[in-house]
């Protein structure tokens, strides 16, 4: 048993319902000593994109060797893979549907199974809730030291979802926004280092924000454009919400439009 | 101490107030050793019948010698009884409110008893917050290994709800919605093996979907029903909500008209 | 390393973002062995009072020792300061804005630091989350037994919120609601001892509620007012909401008119 070998669950299953409680009893029973930790249940019911964001952000800042648990599974039930991906931010279990998109394009991971082993499952698997019958146990299992290549085979090809690359354009760069926050924080994929203070941020024709340092170098109700935390681009209102002042939601195209950095 | 004994928490609280923050404080206090599960704190405010059935629901799928701590309490700081039921899938504290009803059906209690020692309890105890002054203490002793028998005096009568019984008809079989989840699938209380794939699905006269394997054996936007991870009929639309279609909620009444098995 | 040493978190991340599992990520990171528990998450976005409220109520039920880290920060990236304070309670981790006034009022703190020490951040500082830059390092470096006063140096002063003390009027006393919960029960800082059964409980002119036991005195839908478990007048309605009934909110103005104790 590795004592504290952390687990970290990501599902959209909400906190309304018995189903993440009830995955961590399949854990503790299996594997007493790990340590599990939430990243997100509130994930939007389905929405594999929005739980390939949270779990690409996220993912550098757990313990070595986590055992990161991403369900959100419409496929539940059907012949869709789980797979268990080992890199060097930990390994992640995850249907086969894209959801490690951006994780893996950020993590070459060293090996991919397909998760098939019987012997790290409940022995009885329902049709509708593997994250209790196939995920917790199998995490379970890797977190009392189970190499995950015994999981199942090594598979060569997986699903990925088309997530827009940010890029140069003539004026400056561009990319989407990846993530919507509770304070109406919008996170882009345009990475920080593109940016300069001053340039101008714009969503379509219309001129959003300039780039600073931090929130509060705009005026209280004012907005900003910031480095984020997960060091990209970010827009934001101080005190209120960039998402509703602007109508920004996952997937809109933002536009950043360089100053002149030298003047003859 | 017993390092690692589970207390597994179910409440009416929320996340929006402090009050599952401060029982977990208590329970670290006296049992720093011991792991504690959420398993739901989103239960209706005072829903009893709804913290029943997800008791019920999930209760098998945590360590030996769980403690179950269950407080939806209407009845807080009268003279209602705190009961503590050993069963062999642990020991459960709960409101003598029917909070167990459900149960205690299933997992047939070795001893009731009636949790009134003062010793188990904080010293202060409000009218207004058991979970925090009595509850909590009381899992917490237990998790360091009091026996259940020294909480209070054995008990032989307990409240009970009045939960339908799903029934055998003469063309199939009837039963109740216990549960509607996030997604919109209903939870019945009918055997999944009552009923067979093709089985035609009612709601009073509306005829709503046909038992089948899994939720993607409908197309995307489509009925179906399955036997749920709780072993009981469930029914669903695959990518879409069965409670917002059909207008199921717990309590709605469910029929099962059996397809004819042989034909001459 | 200091087992089971207990992080309290108090944020208004919510919890449809991943950022209140990352601050757990770092935490465990570099204090494996330590417990952590969620007090609250759903603090009103940037209601530092709301924290400090909460905060107050709760703090007394936690382990000894306990490290409190209440990140609800408007100020993140200014030059506003990260306060440590020791008191018999535990250590408080929380921006200088207030949050810690009714913390610091009732627990006189034995020492105040600035947190500034880099030896206990991450490696990379963001100007957008501190919770996992600074206050999750520091609770965790704390837990493992770094002594407060190695954060930073000795402050005398810090920010405090005005928050109006309850006080004794001519026909009884008087104070502010400080918290509505889930229930719609309205907490007020008037103490328990300053009130009766029988005394009347008046919103402005509007008489509420009689003070009595418990819920339950009033029949259902029945409002009461009630020493609650915070020690302080609650004003409440069995099976039903104060807040919405009588309006009441944080900063509702509450009075009490003390009956005749003696009748010639």
């Amino acid at each position: 048993m590795n004592r504290h070998r952390t687990i970290v669950l990501l599902t959209d299953f909400g906190l309304r319902d018995p189903y993440v409680g009830v995955m961590k009893g399949v854990i503790a029973k299996i594997a007493p000593g790990a340590t599990t930790i939430d990243l997100l249940h509130d994930i939007p019911p389905q929405d594999v994109r929005a739980a390939a964001v949270a779990l690409w952000a996220a993912c550098r800042y757990f313990p070595p060797r986590a055992i990161f648990v991403a369900v959100v599974d419409p496929g539940v039930g059907t012949r869709r893979r789980i797979l268990a991906a080992e890199t060097e931010a930990g390994v992640f279990l995850a249907p086969d549907n894209g959801l490690l998109t951006l994780v893996l394009r950020d993590l070459p991971p060293r090996r991919v199974v397909s998760v098939v082993a019987p012997r790290y499952r409940l022995e009885r698997v329902s049709s509708t809730f593997h994250g209790r019958d196939l995920f917790a146990p199998a995490a379970a299992w890797l977190a009392r030291g189970v190499a995950p290549a015994r999981l199942g085979p090594v598979v060569r090809e997986w699903a990925t979802l088309p997530f827009a690359a940010p890029r140069r354009t003539p004026g400056g760069c561009a990319g989407d926004v990846l993530w919507v926050d509770r304070f109406g924080n919008a996170l882009t994929g345009i990475p920080g280092e593109w940016v300069c203070r001053g340039d101008v941020v714009r969503c379509g024709p219309r001129r959003v924000a300039r780039v600073a340092g931090t929130y509060a170098d705009a005026p209280r109700g004012g907005a900003v454009a910031v480095v984020s935390s997960a060091g990209t681009l970010e827009i934001a209102v101080n005190g209120g919400s960039a998402a509703r002042r602007f109508g920004l939601r996952a997937g809109s195209r933002i536009a950043v439009d360089a100053i002149a950095r030298e003047r003859p």
